[in-house]
């Protein structure tokens, strides 16, 4: 079943905000067997908002909308919809109560743009927003489901997870959906293709392989569309298995619908192993996604960010002369501060990161994009060095992908 | 000048990826002085995509797509762009000699898909890719420019700066566009709006005001477009003063066209003043933010994030008493925290974050969404306490926020 997104807000458009929104609904909609054949953002103006609903492909039989619903002058998604369906207004008491509610508990006197709020189309199915003041509006026709949500992602989730989603999920009979995803390392997305052509040519119509190449890595999506989920996740696996056999030495973990992180911090918490951080390159970038898992505090032990060269030998203990003979970018410094975090956080494993990720060299001679991983194991402590390019925003995020493909490969047979 | 961008691709629309490109190209668009109308994502699918570029806006001037140019089986925008513009394939030598040279970098031999990179539609001018195999393609008619590029971000940045945008600045006379955006604490965007509205009635046509609402805060964004950048400054510049006098006690900071980190770097390194953090709650997300900033190891010396709560006493030297005491989620940790950070990294100012992110309570009492925030100045430590909701991301965020405006309030007199 087809459905399309509209997001409406210039700062969209202007490239000042990502639109975080429409990923967070095309997921979940995803999840419960919605087809999304079309994201479009649209400006703040009536005639945009109506022409992309006027433009809905003529199978789809949901969109979603967000943004525009608040009480400023810029907020024109709910004059647009009362034209489009060309409604009437009427006030929605449940809406007001809501309005009286929030202002209350923030104790602020009401103002006539708040008892805005609670003016909606009549043809509107109200949906209360416990987070805030602008109410969810849910429209239909003959062909087509359209509902209209708050632009601030905290809203919008509340409405959409609690409100949305399970009337629709009840109302229609969706397809099962499964899918996973498979990362690989050293080979390009033409080689990759070269090696799995065959095995993609045999795939049944309702299983899709996609090719997602990114900095570092190529992932491969494979998705299934059918009725049983369990049968789908079966038929899915086995497809899954013949790609990794043909990848060989190629084949760096299964995403799944978990990220890498997630992977690693379900594999540590499961073999009661614990991890630690020392980031110089990464800049805390690291602690930050390892503490992103719910539960990190049962693997997680901590991180050090030495940013300036001697919080190195102050804070992590490095010895000064090590930086003074191979230079604070080296392999013999990631190896020290990968051993020196592991004793200091008695850890299981450590992880540390030295580069240079310009647009200066810095404290060291280091060419800019050069970086060094240092993992301590239980048993060794090893290096490796990385040329990783010469975009600042770039090479950090090619760095993290290494750390987290080195871990992956190492912890791997844990159990 | 209108613009549109055409992103392709699957893993957008099932909320696997989030559109980046879009972002960046989007916000390159406007800085030249494009106003980009409609960003519009399909699928890898050779109907959809002609259909996005037949539903371009009449007064559209340009097109910018991205992705699916590469060469596997789900890449299909050549194609379409092929029978689109009912052209015919032609073999391009300089992209041939570019796959040639790519692949002789990487050691590996040729393959079929390779050469099929160098086939290009034969009204299409071609813009040779330093960073991939894909070129990028230019096509128009009398309307329209159409400009695909690769959906590789790396990739879509080298061509669109180094060849798309100087070629269109040459050719067309674009409008100049300049924009500041205030941060504002403590009202919600009606309250705001009430205070600002008569002041918004008074703007002349080509000044718009935004309200861009967000955890914790709202932002308000001033965009000008017209001819002489320098006057457009001037004139926005006396708006903002006006705006920010009516805020009162309610302005947070201006962001103009960089972010709230880093107005706080930029003041830190004037002031030649450093800056350390201690980090559970955001579990290194500060200190990532603060290495975002190039040349930020001028005022940032580091941080820790002592996770696992004895790390807080090992490493950083919080008495075991305090934690005891007043459990690890208080003002008193949080305090201790920020003072030994300072001492420990001989810095200015230090920050630290101790709170509950649940999803369980671990080891404090506090409730789930409860936060606090240490800050040591050279003259005192202060502490903040903060209850942010109950969902992890939303509420590590909002933190996040929190601690940038707390300095950037202590900051401010800084020269």
């Amino acid at each position: 079943m087809k459905a399309e997104i509209i997001s409406i807000g210039d700062e969209l458009l202007i490239g000042q905000v990502i639109n975080t929104n429409a990923v967070f609904i095309a997921k979940q909609l995803t999840a419960v067997g919605f087809q999304v054949g079309k994201i479009v953002t649209v400006e703040d103006k009536g005639e945009s908002i109506k022409e992309a609903m006027g433009s809905v492909g003529e199978e789809t039989k949901l969109v979603v909308l967000t943004g525009g619903l608040g009480p400023t002058k810029d907020d024109l998604t709910k004059q647009a919809l009362l034209e489009f369906f060309k409604d009437e207004w009427t006030e929605n008491n449940e809406a007001l109560e809501n309005v009286k509610r929030i202002f209350k508990d923030n104790q602020h006197a009401l103002i006539e743009e708040n008892f805005l709020q609670a003016k909606v189309p009549s043809r509107a199915k109200v949906l209360q927003n416990e987070r805030g003041t602008a109410p969810g509006l849910w429209f239909e026709n003959e062909n087509c489901i359209y509902i209209a949500l708050p632009g601030v992602p905290f809203e919008m989730k509340g409405l959409l997870i609690k409100k949305v989603l399970p009337e629709l999920v009840q109302r229609f009979s969706l397809p099962s959906i499964v899918q996973k995803t498979i990362i690989t390392s050293g080979l390009g997305e033409s080689l990759l293709f070269e090696r799995l052509k065959d095995l993609e040519g045999q795939l049944p119509s309702h299983i899709k392989l996609a090719y997602l190449p990114g900095p570092g890595r190529v992932r491969l999506r494979l998705m299934a569309v059918g009725e049983d989920k369990d049968e789908l996740q079966v038929e899915l696996n086995s497809w899954i298995a013949k790609i990794i056999e043909r990848l060989e030495n190629h084949y760096a973990g299964v995403e799944g619908e978990d990220s890498l992180v997630a992977v690693i911090a379900t594999r540590l918490t499961s073999a009661k192993k614990t991890l630690a951080v020392s980031e110089s390159f990464t800049g805390g970038k690291l602690a930050g996604l390892f503490t992103t898992i719910p539960g990190a505090a049962t693997y997680f032990k901590g991180g050090v960010v030495p940013y300036y060269t001697e919080m190195k030998t102050e804070i992590l203990g490095v010895s000064p002369e090590t930086i003074q003979k191979y230079s604070v970018v080296s392999a013999e410094v990631a190896k020290e501060m990968a051993l020196k975090t592991k004793e200091k956080f008695e850890s299981d494993y450590a992880i540390s990161t030295t580069g240079n990720a310009g647009p200066t060299k810095g404290d060291s001679d280091a060419e800019i994009g050069t970086a060094y991983i240092g993992l301590a194991t239980p048993e060794e402590t090893k290096t490796y060095e990385f040329f990783l390019g010469e975009e600042r925003e770039e090479i950090v995020e090619r760095a993290i992908f290494k750390v987290l493909e080195i871990l992956y490969k190492e912890i791997y047979e844990l159990n």
